[in-house]
């Protein structure tokens, strides 16, 4: 009998180091042929399996799976779909094992965040309430920082290296800029329940007047007269303010500030755009010129200045979960476990799915300030080692090289369709 | 008696590589001795001589000043302010030359765009309508592009790579989602006036369904007929649309989109944003999922990925005009002039600066496709050499190591203060 098939999927927001983790997959998969068989993808995620959309991963070149650890994105398609619990939605799991069937998938690597770990954990199950043996393994990723149990998240230390040094090279452009023109500069960055993202640009201040100035937490109400107060006293002392805003920020009542009535010429709500609200708000009180920055999908996909530590442990994980999964192991996920010395290290261990899904790892009160406005050295000691490095990816006529897979689909062998 | 010492200023928005000018007229002055003095740089620009407020550069050591080639921004500071005509406002070329014969100041080195050379022609000829002997030269700087008589302006090349790259990158991460999420993104770029940075986003697309799909230029009315079936083609053949739009970008009237009526919750009007108004309309009107990114000041002060033909050419032009000085030249700028053979070539040649002093070199309507969506093969051709190659800076802790001057200041000779 030949070895089981693996599936692979990515799922959620992508990130600059995501294939980096399905290279680590896959090359590995190619080590233990004798206990795995092929690799197959999901085309976009979880979707490819209920579709029976399946990329056969054997047909790409070793090169170009090699290329996928200098890839931004989801190679494969990701996509945003949570499997129901398996009393609301049975007819998605037993669709799942069809096609597993089908194609002799005995593993299931999931890629992704705490809305994966969860439909990881659901499928896990499957050997035993739906009789079909499967190991599934959880692939920590998400830039959101979030999951338990693991010291950092896959996709969060590139975002962070990316937002430090655009906070520390923006901040020295307004520093030249603030005597005649202009005196304020807002970064808004992602991290929708969590300052994780905002915490790492922090990262750039290192002397006194040192951008950032001011970094708005999701975990930080937002008090509008502290808020003006500060950046008045800073463009004071230091002649400018640079603020660095997470897209999560709040108010005492919990509502997101970007979502605080903006509209346009035709009346229609503007959502997003915390940070010209922000720089509205600035102008209007204080009369500082200003400029604003939107990094959105620009910080994740950054993989031209991937911190390497956070490379080296998107390929790890990858490549455990395949060593866990021959090993027999099944409701599980690598995580990343921080040595206790006083150099950074770390290694891989095992953490229990059940313990992850669903959990979410928020910042500690004692990594934030007392003044709410920046980060402690706790949270610097946490935070560097995650962006040390520099990955940078190969470069032709001046551009980096993305890998571009041939995507083969795997022959389809059953004869349902399943809409999605 | 001594050499003639040097006045050099930064002027205008602040780049990757305006500070490798500084270094290459540091440098080479300091190689030049025996003509050449003291180099001492204005605080914030030419305000900087007005308020006899100079940086003795002679302070700093040989690395510090060679840390400049590596250093974004401008770290003598900038400033907007341009000179009025002699007739209009004879008191400040008084002053100038009160305080260049205070500090036995010979060579005027100014370091901007189009304002800045008409400032610097009315300088240079100070020696004949006032007397003073002095010999202005002006180094080119701009992102965008817009001076005459040069192939490119210092700048440019970094932030084309920047723009480039960053589109590659969001473009696989909206390919990545666009199956059950983001459709369209939209990353809005400098360029008020001309379209060379929205063109530099061009580069980044090699094959058929490549990102960017769409370019919108200053130079092209915008049509929103037009754009909108644009964009609905493009999601339904490539499944998403990433559009790259200039903030320069204009309705048939001449009205700029981006100042398009929007207002905040408190109906002050919200300059700035083309991107959240463009992503608006589409949702609208074509109801598609989106995303969108302001890069603002990253693009421009984005060292760590500046392109190393951007940064040799701003050393060179730094270098060139000082070796001019010393020949005794006046009222001229160094030019980069383009070989003409079919490997990209380039060397400093001189542009007498009344043929560049208020011209703008606008985008030809060769480089922008028939549809004016995208660019041509000529444009490309034009563009790529710019990019080429990866000036890292060095890193510490996982940031760029940028320099810190003492910025020492130069004793005051003057008794009169001077309000600027």
């Amino acid at each position: 009998m030949p070895a089981k098939n693996a599936f692979y999927a990515q799922s959620g927001g992508v990130t600059a180091v995501l294939n980096a983790s399905a290279c680590g997959v896959i090359e590995t998969a190619r080590a233990h042929r004798k206990h795995m068989g092929k690799v197959y993808a999901g085309r976009n995620g979880i979707i490819g399996a209920l579709r029976e959309d399946l990329i056969d991963t054997s047909k790409e070149t070793p090169s170009a799976i090699h290329g996928l650890l200098s890839t931004p994105a989801g190679a494969f398609g990701s996509c945003r779909h949570k499997l129901k619990s398996l009393e609301e939605n049975p007819a998605e799991y037993q669709r799942l094992i069809d096609v597993f069937r089908a194609h002799n998938i005995g593993y299931f690597f999931y890629n992704g965040g705490g809305d994966s770990a969860d439909t990881c954990l659901k499928v896990s199950q499957l050997s035993q309430s739906m009789g079909y043996p499967l190991q599934a393994i959880h692939i920590p990723k998400t830039i959101d920082n979030d999951l338990p149990l693991t010291d950092t998240c896959p996709g969060f230390g590139s975002v962070a290296k990316y937002v430090a040094i655009s906070t520390r090279e923006a901040g020295l452009d307004v520093a030249s800029m603030c005597e005649t023109s202009t005196k304020v500069f807002i970064l808004e960055v992602m991290g929708r329940h969590a300052g994780w993202i905002a915490a790492a640009a922090g990262l750039a201040a290192e002397q006194d007047g040192d951008a950032p100035h001011i970094i708005l937490f999701p975990e930080i109400a937002f008090d509008r007269v502290k808020f003006l107060a500060k950046v008045q006293r800073t463009v004071k002392r230091w002649g400018h303010c640079v603020i660095v805003a997470s897209e999560g920020t709040q108010d005492k009542q919990g509502g997101f500030l970007s979502e605080s009535g903006l509209t346009d010429a035709f009346g229609h709500s503007q959502l997003g755009g915390l940070a010209p609200a922000l720089a509205s708000m600035i102008k209007q009180e204080l009369g500082y010129k200003y400029h604003w920055a939107v990094a959105d999908y620009l910080q994740r996909s950054a993989r031209h200045i991937a911190s390497q530590t956070d490379l080296d442990q998107a390929y790890a994980v990858g490549k455990a979960a395949v060593e866990y999964a021959v090993q027999g192991r099944n409701a599980i996920m690598p995580a990343i476990i921080r040595g206790k010395g006083k150099k950074y290290s770390w290694h891989i261990g095992e953490a229990p799915l059940a313990a992850v899904a669903n959990q979410e790892k928020k910042m500690p009160r004692a990594y934030i300030s007392r003044d709410g406005f920046s980060i402690t050295p706790e949270a610097r000691a946490y935070l560097e080692p995650l962006i040390a490095g520099e990955a940078y990816p190969e470069y032709r006529n001046g551009l980096p090289r993305y890998v571009r897979l041939k995507l083969t689909p795997v022959p389809r062998k059953l004869k349902s369709a399943f809409k999605v």
